[in-house]
């Protein structure tokens, strides 16, 4: 493989000129510009672009941190983030963190010393302290804005209240909310306390569930939606405050002979590809994951030139009609 | 952020003293290792990482080039290889190709004269020839093998044979087998060509049915299916190509008033999640993607240290047993 040195030597200039033109430094004439692409054209010379990233104190480079990679909303996160991240030039690189706060600081410290432009959290937990301490751009995604950490994330409050209002218009009377009781603050709890508010002022009865951290880890919320139903025979319209529980509550009201739509309605969230694969397909809040990418990589881009953000960006989501309510 | 020429100072040795300790190169003496350590300690020193691959021109990374992330089992099988990856200490770079060969080609000159360890592709198309000409290690998964380019893949025959020999114990007379119809070979033929061949065997009736290339794309089946069911109407049994049109496989059924697995027993293929979240879970035959990707990763190691492999690779699948056949 050809080096920079042949590159120069091929051109018949110094190997500090090659690198000014491969990073565009300094004054060329463009006989000497010319010269130095006829070369690596001739010796089909690849720049390593490590190298340019080192010798510019900049990779171009941007890491995405997830507790779970198989996960449909992650999988679906991962899918738009690689295409943003990429379509603009920069490397992409994914870590799992399983969560684990330790592997977030560990991954964290990696990419400042070296020099990736940013890095995209969306952390299961954090430590806004820890996350102060890093020299270069972090945005929180899909979690709460604190200690002027921003971050990016849908209107969970809206979907609570769309996802109230269909199921309401819908003439349910007694309705029961899926989400999962997290040590911390989680996007599900805007939209429960939302959902819950939107029941209220319409006088209709409303009951949350949550499944423990261990069954969101494992996710496996059957227990506790048959606890659910069990307990509230009369409940004709659900909220799950994800596609992946929705899918669950499916399969629950099946075995214990309820209909979907016909005795109960459910509406879940996320818009997976999930949710259109289920019989019945879900009916669901749809997060603007597109927007979401784009927004935060932007934001990671305005933070890396050192330019001024809001604290947190809030994308509106929309119902998504389908089969089951 | 302290550099390698600061720790040197702090030390009181040469920059080249603390790169060799970095990198584990030439003679140095427990004493200036110590020195070293300490200096690096209370400088709170991370070393450049891309700065240590480039000094060794070898980056400990490996690339995973995908046609589609989201689709569940490239989530499934992303999410197994970056824990696997991670696991033995390399960085882990994702690139989604969307199928195109020429983005491949990209991907591959920039992982080549980046560094990088390998690469593993999970190609829609490619060109052996194309791939012979970069000078690092390149594995094939679930592809088959060509042109002495690696490949580690499932057995997908024992699949196609698993899956008929199960619909046929459980009484099926009328078979349907719907699979992706491609431009180049992939593994759902061998799984159709063997589930067929079993059925003949047995004298069991059997038909096959192939989405197209666009319907692949667009992971949408569902036309292909609704006609296969009106042109059979007998059909008591159904293998799928992948869990994705198992659970297609389910809607449509549904929709036409076909009971699963009352009337017609089906069985897919992959594990992935989706098959244990549709109503009925599916049935199917696991790929043991962890087995893949620690072996897939074992082939890179090996090829990168200039040792011989196998020009390909086999690895047993099994049925899983869910509640649709």
């Amino acid at each position: 493989m050809a080096t920079i040195k042949d590159v120069a030597k091929e051109a018949g200039v110094a190997v500090e000129t090659v690198s000014r033109v491969l990073n565009n430094r300094g004054y060329i004439s463009d006989k000497t510009r010319n010269k130095v692409y006829e070369a690596m054209k001739s010796l089909n010379y690849t720049p390593n672009t490590f190298a340019q990233g080192l010798s510019k104190k900049n990779m171009d480079a941007i890491a995405v941190i997830v507790p779970h990679v198989e996960h449909p909303f992650f999988s679906k996160v991962i899918s738009r983030l690689e295409k943003e991240i990429s379509r603009r030039g920069y490397r992409f690189f994914l870590y799992n963190s399983s969560g684990d706060i330790k592997n977030e600081e560990k991954v964290l410290k990696l990419c400042e010393s070296s020099f990736m432009t940013g890095a995209l959290l969306f952390s299961a937990d954090y430590d806004t302290d820890m996350l102060k301490r890093f020299q270069i751009p972090i945005v929180l995604v899909e979690r709460k804005a604190e200690n002027d950490i921003c971050s990016v994330c849908c209107d969970n409050k809206m979907g609570g209240r769309l996802a109230a209002s269909r199921l309401i218009e819908d003439g349910c009377k007694s309705l029961l909310i899926f989400n999962t009781g997290n040590i911390i603050a989680m996007p599900g709890d805007e939209r429960e306390k939302e959902f819950v508010k939107t029941a209220k002022k319409s006088e209709v009865s409303c009951k949350v569930y949550r499944s423990s951290a261990l069954q969101y880890m494992a996710n496996s919320h059957y227990d506790i939606i048959k606890k659910a139903l069990l307990e509230n025979p009369s409940c004709d319209g659900i909220f799950a405050t994800s596609d992946v529980i929705a899918a669950q509550v499916i399969q629950v009201c099946d075995s214990m002979g309820k209909r979907i739509p016909k005795d109960i309605k459910l509406v879940g969230f996320d818009d997976v590809i999930l949710s259109t694969l289920t019989t019945p397909s879900i009916t669901t809040i749809r997060q603007p994951v597109e927007e979401i990418a784009s927004l935060a990589v932007d934001v990671i881009e305005k933070l890396s030139e050192g330019k001024k953000v809001r604290s947190s960006y809030k994308l509106p989501v929309e119902l998504i009609e389908r089969q089951s309510g």
